[in-house]
């Protein structure tokens, strides 16, 4: 393992562990999380009826359960709600929920489109404090929190994490520019937290009235994208700012450290990476896919939650010192779902016509042509070419997706690796 | 004292003290408060120089003290955070906080104008739990807080004083009144804390678009007027509300209770009624003045803050069998500053007339005339007339305004009781 090389400390013993010993401590927490999903989640009770728990303790057995997506657990709260006569809140949360309104979940939050998360009681609750240390705040600074404490969690969650270092938190919330600058100025704080266009524009704002924030030295940004030039430009303006990929429904997944070099996975989630549409891992590490999230939450149990973002495992470890797996930034959306002349295709259909022909490798539905004259090819990785193999795959495109489309065979290594399991070539001018 | 009568409990044991058994708790923990605030915030051990705080143990010698009004907290704040270098939390609250940056002060936040206000670690820091109880919220409930949490604290208090009665809160902050509605429909919380006016506002709008909200049966209301014919229209929609006065400086002050009758102050302050402008206690209980609280709290010591806020003391306890103090509601601001022929004239000024005639009862300033061409009269109550008297007040008011008064003695009891110091009686249509 690398020896740390870096001015570091870690936020606790678990970022070092030898990643065997951490691989074991997951696969025993595992089965524990699965049974207690079965019994707590009446939703996992169902998704995951007749499967013996304490079997699931390996990433192939976890690799054989249902992935239940977004969409999908939004659908599932829905349909919850819309059927249910008390208003109960297993019936809010759609059977997700272990907990009950009360002392045992502080507040409930809510995602665009009518999906909810509760929050639970314990310290932390998100897990946003390892990040934030990695971002290089410790106890007693003054935070500047600019993401929305209003309906959506991510203020509450960064907030949570900053109180179990030690650190006071200034509730800037969304907008109101002007006066969030004018608290800056007054308070001195020494780190920000929130979206990386806010921090740009605070510090334009500041720039423009005259005003120095000679104080402001660190950041922790999420929510959209950090690229290289927005955090030189911030760099240049004195402020030190790093990444996090988090999630009202997991919290923090991963997180950058000083080595900037990709994100370090949480201690408290188990990541895989598995083909678009799917509950199949990608062949290889650094194959690009799906995160699919397993959290030990015990307030959420949300196992193989498919989150819809694309990203990568990126090989070796962490120069910090670190020894949890890297993972690339976000790399897209996952969801392909397109239409070809009006019918919807799913990248799960595509999957399943590689489910029909085990010789083929990695297949890529390309969507070309003009609107309302569409035309699919259905490019597939193949060891050897076979025209009969062809036609047979022909036959099952139609059958599954009730359209017509030509296959190519292509050799292996052939499809680009950026997750795409349908790429839409259409031009939209 | 009144036997309780209504289907009550009660939040502590402390709500139903023998009233004698109370004023001898705040009485022993005063000179303890004094002391500490002289200890361990420098603003007071400059306010306080030379006051032996063991002698503070009665209302009387509390009286002595120096009242500090909302606007020298302010100025005091702006002056030391001006003249700071580097920016140590004692200058940012002007030697008034107790605490420091870190775990002690989870969050600090922000006021019109240019005050803050830190908050402390204490469970329920803003003690307003003891409110939310007494309008019906009891642990298990889910409760929809529409006050905001960004640069204010209205939300972390509601939601801290929530949270340790065991309830669930939903975030709703202020403004987006769709989605805070969507979110009701889907959580069916059973109460709601924010404005009276955003009530009536979400009540409209669900009744504009069909939506029935009969899971939503109480409320607490604050920060504005709640008049009882809203409260009556809120009621006849199903929803029992209860007003609360308190403030970002000093928390809980009043609640109302089941009985509609005042507002019983809250156990962890002491709370005098004085001449608007003065530190002096009005003559008589009933006698409408300016609230001056002193808090029990140590991380803001705040001694004799002067609110700016009229009200009176109700006299009798409250039916429900609670047995603190009554006071009316808000009736009014106590600042009656006003501006005769381009001169400041303050409340403070006739009082200090008032303090070279002893025998001179209550005074009030009516200022008349056409703008530019103003009148002032100094009504004043006086057991006896006398000529030379009123000569002699003349000369003062010359003196101490620099401008010319007529003055009128009138027979005591003749001045209305609205706490008025000064009346601008001129018109400005």
């Amino acid at each position: 393992m690398a020896l740390a090389t870096m001015s570091n400390s870690f936020y606790d013993a678990l970022e070092t562990r030898e990643p065997a010993l951490r691989e074991a401590a997951l696969m025993t927490a595992l089965p524990q999380q699965v049974a207690h999903a079965q019994r707590s989640a009446p939703a996992f009770a169902r998704r995951l009826s007749g499967i013996d728990a304490t079997t699931v303790a390996t990433r192939h057995a976890l690799a054989k359960l249902p992935v239940t997506r977004k969409h999908e657990l939004l659908e599932l709260q829905l349909a919850s709600r819309a059927a249910s006569v008390t208003g109960a809140v297993g019936d809010v949360f759609g059977g997700f929920s272990t907990v009950d309104w009360g002392a045992a979940m502080p507040r409930v939050f809510a995602s665009p489109g009518g999906l909810y998360e509760p929050e639970g009681r314990r310290a932390d609750y998100w897990r946003m404090a390892r990040a934030l240390f990695a971002s290089g705040f410790r106890a007693g600074d003054l935070l500047h929190n600019s993401f929305s404490y209003h309906l959506v969690p991510a203020g509450a969650m960064m907030e949570n994490g900053a109180h179990a270092l030690g650190c006071t938190v200034f509730p800037g919330g969304t907008g109101q520019t002007e006066l969030q600058l004018e608290a800056m100025l007054a308070l001195r704080p020494s780190g920000y937290i929130g979206t990386p266009s806010f921090l740009k524009l605070l510090l334009e704002k500041a720039a423009q009235s005259g005003a120095e924030l000679p104080f402001l030295r660190r950041a922790m940004v999420s929510a959209e994208a950090f690229p290289p030039s927005l955090r030189d430009w911030v760099r240049d303006r004195g402020v030190e700012a790093y990444q996090c990929y988090a999630s009202a429904d997991l919290g923090l997944i991963a997180y950058e450290t000083e080595a900037r070099d990709g994100l370090v996975l949480d201690e408290g989630v188990i990541v895989e990476i598995v083909k678009p549409g799917t509950g199949e891992p990608v062949a290889s590490d650094g194959d690009v896919g799906e995160l699919v999230v397993t959290t030990l939450n015990p307030e959420y149990p949300l196992i193989r939650f498919g989150t819809g973002d694309l990203s990568a495992v990126l090989p070796g470890f962490c120069p910090t010192g670190r020894t949890n797996t890297r993972i690339r930034g976000w790399m897209g959306r996952a969801d392909q779902t397109t239409k070809v002349r009006g019918m919807f295709v799913h990248p799960a259909q595509i999957a399943a016509i590689g489910q029909r022909f085990p010789q083929l490798g990695r297949l890529r539905l390309v969507v070309s042509g003009e609107m309302a004259n569409d035309r699919m090819l259905l490019r597939a990785e193949c060891a050897t070419f076979d025209a009969s193999l062809a036609a047979a795959v022909t036959e099952v495109i139609r059958e599954i997706t009730k359209l017509r489309g030509e296959v190519r065979l292509e050799s292996p290594g052939s499809l680009p690796n950026d997750g795409k399991t349908i790429e839409d070539a259409r031009s939209y001018r």
